[in-house]
């Protein structure tokens, strides 16, 4: 039996080149398609200040922060990341269907440690005024949130009757951990979702950024076994080389990675050519997405591309 | 800084016994206290001809099969599980934020295998008539079916209009791979969702069950870097020593497993202390949930228990 569940990329470059018959309308695109008709400003360059490198014995993970939604949490995660304050702790919680989290040195049975030129006390960033923000909505319904979309290339969530606008808890997203009180968040303690989408949190905590590349680093830790999936054993622990600022590496040591802006037409046939799926393999398109169903594409620019 | 996020049992576990002031309403009970509360009439059984142990050298995965659902595939999947189809071979698949998958020799650069005494050809059972049913709807909007609720104990979803009911992929669903013809799949072949659910499935593909315990043994496995995270090594193959019917297995190497029926007034209550979450870390309670965040508590059935 031929491998199933044909999704994306393998699907499309399975699939015949692009043909019209002079009898039937021209198949939509697919995905790969579309991409492969990109044009170099459909795709955007991460920002370094805004870019963290967490880098574990399998390799690197890349996280875009998110200034424009956290802009404390972001600044306090950046003096950080500078001042190593992450290099050498671990990865001590795995939950499965739920999240990874580092950070806190009593977790590593480690007593407090200063957190340098950092601030000690954060204002909540639950979620910010959408006025200012380019947001741009996705026509699907969600139970979450009165509208959903992407602002500035995270998935987010907006309210047109409070006037706010929110970060989604999508798999890859990156949140402060905090305690009991809505502001005991400093950026120190992070934590990734990598399960199913847990939206309960949005609203309750403040997230600070996405993954971009490089979960399955992450998603496939082994599960802790303490509760929330904590590890139990120090030796279980996975340890953090460092967490760096992409502006604090040396350009030849960055990732060449560009992520799809989520503000143009492209974008949009992408959405809906993961909305309504037209290749053989799909009898019954869903004429529908949940925001946290859509990835968004990236690519290591071509070698003729500088943008 | 404290362990943040905390979630379900532990948050419940903290939390102070049940107290009420004379000067204000009764807090709603947490998750934990509404099963601590619970009646043995509350948790059913798995029946052993409609259970399958997939066994890894990590340990036991069990899976639930919906006859109700899927009757010719799971018929096909007890006459494999009895003939021994399975074992021996591997996991061949593990696409990150998708599915794990199993069962075709192809893949393994064996030959075809002989199917034994199971049927060569099926029908696609991607849905069911809703009528005979006992389906427990959920309130909650959903983006890609007009009802969504529990049946059988397995997330499913109904359309009034056309009369159909249909089993939904929420994280865990078992289903049959297929090629592209909607009837291809014999249930030998058998994928398990193991990130964002990909509801964009449903209708188009049989699912055949889910797996109610050890998701976490399928979920860390090393990702697969060939196209749709096929392993492109041997090596990297995780070995099944056996997939088991609970009924072939004797009863003293049977999981004690109980989970929680779907259709009682406790399950609501369950449902809705997710829905609305009260404790002291929840700021703003959802007031929504999605089918696909409801995860099914399972218990081994306490010793003085015989239901």
């Amino acid at each position: 039996m031929r491998p199933a569940l044909l999704p994306l990329l393998v699907a499309a470059a399975l699939a015949p080149a692009f043909t019209v018959h002079a009898d039937e309308a021209p198949r939509p695109k697919t995905t790969q398609e579309l991409l492969d008709a990109s044009l170099a400003s459909d795709w955007r360059t991460l920002d370094p200040a805004s870019t963290l490198y967490l880098e574990l014995d399998s390799g690197r993970v890349v996280i875009e922060l998110a200034p424009d939604f956290a802009p404390e949490h972001v600044g306090n995660i950046r003096t950080l990341a500078h001042e190593g304050y992450w290099n050498g702790m671990s990865i001590n919680r795995s939950q499965d269907n739920f999240v990874v989290q580092w950070g806190d040195p009593a977790e590593e049975g480690q007593p407090r440690k200063s957190l340098g030129s950092a601030k000690a006390k954060l204002p909540a960033e639950f979620e910010r005024k959408a006025e200012g923000l380019d947001f741009h909505a996705l026509p699907d319904k969600d139970g979450w949130a009165p509208q959903v979309g992407f602002a500035g290339g995270f998935p987010a969530a907006r309210d047109p009757q409070s006037g706010e606008a929110w970060l989604a808890h999508c798999y890859g997203a990156v949140g402060a951990g905090r305690d009991v009180a809505a502001d005991s968040s400093d950026g120190s303690e992070l934590y990734v979702v990598d399960g199913q989408s847990p939206r309960q949190l949005d609203r309750n905590i403040t997230l600070v950024g996405r993954v971009v590349d490089g979960m399955e680093r992450l998603s496939v830790l082994p599960r802790g076994t303490g509760p929330l999936g904590f590890y139990e054993e120090a030796a279980q622990r996975v340890p953090i080389k460092s967490i760096r600022l992409a502006a604090d590496v040396p350009e030849a040591e960055r990732s060449r990675l560009q992520v799809l802006r989520t503000d143009t037409p492209l974008f949009d046939a992408v959405v809906e050519s993961r909305r309504n799926r037209r290749d053989d393999w799909y009898k019954r398109p869903a004429g529908h997405i949940d925001l946290c169903n859509i990835s968004i594409p990236t690519r290591v620019p071509p070698a003729d591309s500088d943008s």
